[in-house]
């Protein structure tokens, strides 16, 4: 089994590869600029999270990372692309990611709203490119480029951010809502993520069931808890229990259920992540630590 | 051979039935909001000049227009997320397309965004969902989706898109960069329309090479023509000669070659453009009729 921290070096070092850098405007090259604003916020650090998971969910099923590694690249890629946009004037209107300033800081809003339609059409050229030309059954890479086209599309992630902006300064305590935000947003491209990862490797209907069920719930978790931590760790901060979002009217998990109800849910959300794993034993501990890791954080 | 109108109204009807309307937020479903945003731009009439072009590449290479169908749709779902992020704020800040409001202007900013990123996703979402389940040879199937992720992608249209955002208002006389121009943003679509319709098809070499050609020569010709009738367009109207994009300082064929220039540029364009249509005999009369009204405009 590969390690974790080993799996996030290869994908960087070949996000780096992909795409390298260029100067001005040559024919059949991506211009300076543009390279310079994809890069400016692909190559900014971060956990390289649904990489690394679409990686370890093709290897437990038998399958060979090396072939997986553009897809991976492209999962960040299209990952990217939503953090651009969502911190767009218009969406988020977010001036700070990361301790950096954001892309449509650096490089104008135009500019800005280009390097996310860059990215997110380049992780498709990536993939289909390394479906032509790669060892992968074309069966297999169609279905898991299929699989990521959901996740990221317009009943995964798209459908959770339209929904977000729908929800936002409204106030309502919607529980329906905020599952189909937290379902979108985040777990959609997790389950795209596993998911491609299986299909890669050929993996059965078990397994591919199982992972899916797996990233549903830690999707979720994922999510509950950056809505606790919005609120714990602004109470650490600033002696008080009130958080940015809970403040301006967001829909959270705390904002529906209370810091304690929260708290309960994320607990049932990691019991049945770490339930849906049990199909592949000690194969499954990389999830199984992620999970434990996630919910750790909200004791 | 195929009526081109016939086929026009085929998309259409494909594309209404693909985005279909929906209510409010469903798991599994996409957002009542964003089917609306994204059919208002979608069904908003226009020639369907490129995907009838993909299925007339298709055709005359004795593909099944039928099997291609979704992907045209996909194109013209592409084409439409690039018009709607192109008239946003921080790019054109266009109020009105085709006599109507544009997006941002009905659904607002953040909406407009999302309504272009997810129709970009599901342009991709919809072809992968072809291939896997239709009859096209999936080699021939990842070929042509390849084909128009390239056009659309950061050497092709986005490309052409960030070129055009950085000359604007420079008001520099460089040819190259208008070739680069006009080769991203209009030329690289019809690319990838006719050489997708060829791989569904299953041309050799020989047939894709030449619709290649022709595409690129027929891409320049739109383009220079759309800058030659800006120009004679509002010099009917208005009584005078300056156009709305030279009165700026776009860069534009007229700006660069002078109006008599831009006419020698697209009668050469439409030599080229005939020129390659020869290995096709009479089958080509679609893309040969297509050149000759096109040019015609420009008389």
């Amino acid at each position: 089994m590969s390690d974790a921290s080993e799996l996030k070096t290869r994908v960087e070092e070949r996000l780096n590869a992909l795409l390298h850098e260029t100067e001005g405007f040559t024919e059949g090259q991506i211009p300076g600029l543009l390279a310079e604003s994809m890069r400016y916020s692909l190559l900014a650090g971060g956990k390289r999270l649904r990489p690394c998971m679409l990686l370890k969910a093709c290897e437990i099923n038998g399958g060979d990372v090396s072939s997986a590694l553009d897809y991976a690249c492209a999962m960040e890629m299209i990952h990217t692309y939503s953090l651009i946009h969502d911190d767009l004037p218009g969406m988020d209107d977010d001036c700070l990611r990361r301790g950096k300033p954001t892309n449509h800081v650096v490089f104008g809003v135009g500019q800005a709203i280009l390097a996310g339609d860059g990215l997110l059409t380049f992780a498709f050229e990536t993939m289909l490119k390394a479906a032509i030309n790669g060892s992968i059954l074309h069966e297999n890479a169609l279905k898991a480029i299929y699989a990521i086209a959901r996740g990221a599309g317009v009943t995964g992630m798209v459908a959770g951010q339209c929904a977000d902006l729908y929800a936002e300064g409204r106030g309502e305590a919607d529980e329906k809502l905020l599952k189909y935000i937290h379902a979108g947003k985040t777990a959609a491209m997790f389950i795209g993520a596993v998911q491609a990862g299986a299909h890669l490797a050929g993996a059965d209907e078990e397994k591919l069931f199982a992972l899916t069920r797996f990233a549903a719930n830690f999707g979720r978790l994922f999510q509950v808890t950056d809505d606790i931590l919005d609120v714990t760790a602004d109470a650490d901060k600033f002696g008080k229990s009130k958080g940015k979002d809970e403040a301006e009217g967001k829909l959270t998990a705390v904002s529906l259920m209370g810091l304690e109800g929260a708290k309960r849910c994320a607990k049932d959300l990691c019991d049945s992540a770490l339930d849906a794993l049990g199909v592949f034993g000690e194969k499954g501990d990389y999830f199984r630590r992620l999970t434990l890791d996630m919910a750790k954080r909200t004791y």
